[in-house]
């Protein structure tokens, strides 16, 4: 018997379980990902930042190869209820993961600017703190996936309020670092935006934690989630 | 005959005509929070950036509608070929047009900052180029799904590369404000991230028409699009 014959004798279960496979593949070089782009900013390692900027190919290859996988199930297997709902939130997640791994490759790109500065290392305890709660958001998100735990999506939705508050500390501490030396104007605001896409990262954590929850309860999380995130209003 | 059995009676080429109307008409209250926040910010008014900033429900509430009817199209009609793929399509841009709104009311919070500091005119011709390019291609990706035209979607693909080089030029002159003044800090700041909200508003604009274009043509546009910014390695 083929592999192809294999494919195509695959039973309806297996493939569903596949597809959540792929999406945990995905999860876990998003996580690395971000995991990589923590390190090199917390070491201002140019070198190491190149690596992790040029490795992004592997995440956007599976994005299609989800999708496509997603469009095969609903075309021959025309899913019904919760089949169908983990198909639309395979397919949502996997944009997810995507757009995790374009910011945490942002972050690296910026490494390499700001780790011409090295005498800049104000925030590095609140970066890698930061790093870290939004780390562990995204894999409580993708665990929850994999073991079908609504409770775990609801602790990931309410965890985002830090992150924010996090954020923020972060951008006072750069805001008033550039205003002290003006020399540090570059390089502080590189690390906004390197706070910025950190705080991003959790909330597509949060997102993927929302899409979870309803792909397994087919119910809704509140709409307005805990948002501790005010520094667009921060004067 | 109940509006139940109208709906129900309804053929399947209707629903998916109406499934292209509910993104056109997603497409035009995004495009409408796009052309407002530049006219706010333009302005430096913050009542009517108030009323922007607090006017996101309409296109939250539709993407959930956008989805709970592809749900429905899925399950009801086990859609083929181009049908499932203009289904996707829908559910994929929904969610860029859901964060265009969110880019969008971001810049209006930050125009209700900014607006404090009435002498930073800084580049408010650069950011009126900005935010009309965006809502230029943002407008031509909707149009184009309306008419089904997959020219047009390439159009908007390479239309991105000037939006890039815009947004640097900004980001330039924006480091030069601060390091000039550093009473300019707190705004100028605010005012980087506005400029990144109207380049991210462009890059989901392009999402939309490499979305559609696969939709139309079952075929995906290159995977390197023509991309200006280099701002992420900009010392």
């Amino acid at each position: 018997m083929s592999s192809d014959a294999n494919t195509i004798v695959k039973s309806y279960g297996e493939e569903l379980r596949r597809l959540r496979e792929l999406i945990a593949r995905m999860g876990g070089l998003a996580e690395r990902q971000v995991a990589d782009a923590s390190y090199v900013l917390a070491r201002r390692d140019a070198t190491a930042a190149a690596e992790v900027a040029a490795r992004d190919a592997p995440i956007d290859a599976l994005e299609r190869e989800v999708e496509a996988y997603c469009v095969r199930l609903l075309a021959l297997r025309s899913p019904m209820a919760s089949d169908l709902r983990l198909i639309i939130a395979a397919m949502k997640i996997s944009q997810d993961l995507e757009r995790i791994g374009d910011y945490a490759r942002n972050v690296a790109k910026r490494v390499i600017v700001v780790s011409e500065n090295m005498g800049l290392s104000a925030g590095v305890a609140s970066f890698e703190a930061l790093a870290q709660m939004v780390q562990r958001n995204l894999k409580d998100a993708i665990d929850a996936l994999v073991n079908e735990d609504a409770a775990a999506c609801e602790r990931v939705w309410r965890n985002d309020a830090p992150v924010d508050d996090v954020y923020d500390g972060i951008f006072r501490q750069l805001l008033t670092y550039m205003m002290e030396d003006p020399r540090n104007i570059t390089s502080a605001t590189h690390l906004l935006f390197v706070a910025k896409n950190f705080e991003r990262i959790g909330d597509h954590a949060t997102n993927i934690a929302e899409t979870v929850y309803f792909s397994i309860t087919g119910t809704t999380l509140p709409e307005d989630r805990p948002r501790g995130d005010v520094s667009g209003t921060a004067a």
